[in-house]
């Protein structure tokens, strides 16, 4: 999608201003950053990455390419310095950053400034302390965008991404874990579930994806629960009020092996909701193990 | 509460005749079944106990002083046989049943032919499987009673139950807990969850509370989620649509236990919707680790 002039005086600057100058990718744990830093590249425009000490990953961010900047969680004047020296006016927010200790924060005065708004987000998940770093880039005048609309190839679309398709049954788990992640989008969880044979098996809550994955090869492995062979569907959806811009959730090779680990038949997600950073490994692994990958539109 | 007469001739047999006549317990797993037979018993009331193998423990039931039937989970017939055997017309079913395996049930004719339920039973999770049983039963013309009705003193009442006292911070989270658990009532998931600092650590599905607790300390041992030593509340409530003859929510000694090695702070529980069938136990082992058990009514 273009971006377009508009006649109207009161609107913010023109987004393709904005979109001509380098695009700050402010990096977090994960491959999911270089992946969008390659598909934003990819399409013409210039990459600045600005590392966040202890989270992002040198292996995945040195040696790509592009220009990177490491500051810690709390540099925030090191963050900006770091965006404005590039002349970035965009910015998106990418990969996994967990609740930090304060002392690994290495405030600087510039985010003491801020040390209220920091220690009311570190009561809440991570969702809360993303959001409340994303307006305050915002009042610092960068335009924050989504990763999704910068480099929107990233989400996974309807329909079956591989070779392996879901059947009628498993389509009615998916629904059914899709109504109970809906039912608690109001509380700080995480967004995903695994439903097999009707029945809720696991909700992620602090513990990650991937461990509530693994929890249900082990309740299978212990005989807790009887299920078939290559049954259950994990699901995972975005948060229905969630800044898309900063928290969408993501799936990737790692996903499709656990899920393969756990006897699970495959994976369902909200059809544009969900990032598939790799998507071609992540598939062809799925491929692999005979699990099917989804997103759903409903 | 004692049984009154009636005088509308369109009642079902007053429970004053029925209550007269020996209590039928159906014994699945853990204490509760015994505990349940004390407190019937001390209020005067015969009691004879219809043990499920495979579920109901031995060491517990037998040499407690009640007279002990031994029965597969499918042999309905010989369960309606040993009640009628005892002149029960009034029973409870109190105790753990996990969803079993078919060739684990024994099926006998009687029960074969109402194959059918059990099958879509076993579909569900354990309410529905318990559920079915229960009108089941009902049909055959006895009368279920819950075990809070014949022996209420197993409930946890509103209040604190032993020397700790739970904080307001600790209190708000626990609302924060119940808030979740009614959210996800529709579902067929458990009936537990801890918060910590106002922030959802677990849920538990399928795995079951003990599993789910251990996995807070995990979490914390791992440095996975950071919280101050002695934080975090386990919360446990019934589910308002379920019938809570068949299926109330339950602590004990063990959960006091596990929760104390995951750290937690304490337990609160719905007051009047979750037994404590060992409470003088559970509230000595609570006070010795320093948690504090809690009924709230809200």
């Amino acid at each position: 999608m273009p971006a377009t002039r508009t006649e109207s005086g009161s609107t913010p600057p023109a987004a393709s201003e904005a979109s001509l100058a380098p695009l700050g990718i402010l990096c977090g744990g994960g491959t999911f950053p270089i992946a969008v830093a390659r598909a934003a590249s990819h399409s013409g425009r210039k990459v600045v990455l600005v590392a966040i000490r202890g989270f992002a990953d040198p292996a995945v961010l040195e040696g790509a390419g592009f220009p990177v900047e490491w500051v810690h969680l709390g540099t925030i004047g090191a963050m900006l310095a770091a965006l404005r020296r590039h002349g970035c006016r965009e910015m998106v927010i990418v990969g996994y950053v967990f609740r930090p200790r304060i002392s690994s924060l290495r405030l600087d005065w510039k985010a003491i400034g801020m040390l209220r708004w920091f220690l009311r987000a570190r009561r809440g998940g991570d969702g809360h302390l993303l959001s409340h770093i994303a307006s305050f880039f915002e009042k610092e005048g960068f335009i924050l965008r989504g990763a999704h609309e910068v480099a929107p190839e990233i989400l996974v679309a309807e329909g079956t991404l591989g070779r392996v398709a879901m059947t009628e049954a498993e389509r009615e788990d998916a629904r059914i874990g899709f109504r109970l992640l809906r039912a608690i989008d109001d509380f700080d969880v995480g967004q995903a579930a695994v439903v097999a044979e009707r029945h809720v098996q696991a909700i992620e809550a602090a513990e990650g994806t991937d461990a509530m994955i693994a929890r249900c090869g082990e309740m299978r492995a212990s005989g807790r629960v009887r299920l078939p062979r290559r049954s259950g569907v994990l699901v995972k959806i975005p948060k229905p009020g969630q800044d898309r811009r900063i928290d969408l959730p993501s799936i990737g090779v790692r996903t499709v092996e656990r899920a393969a680990e756990a006897g699970l038949a495959g994976i369902a997600v909200e059809a544009g909701g969900v990032i598939a950073a790799e998507a071609e490994a992540m598939v062809r692994v799925a491929d692999e193990k005979g699990l099917f990958i989804v997103g759903l539109a409903e």
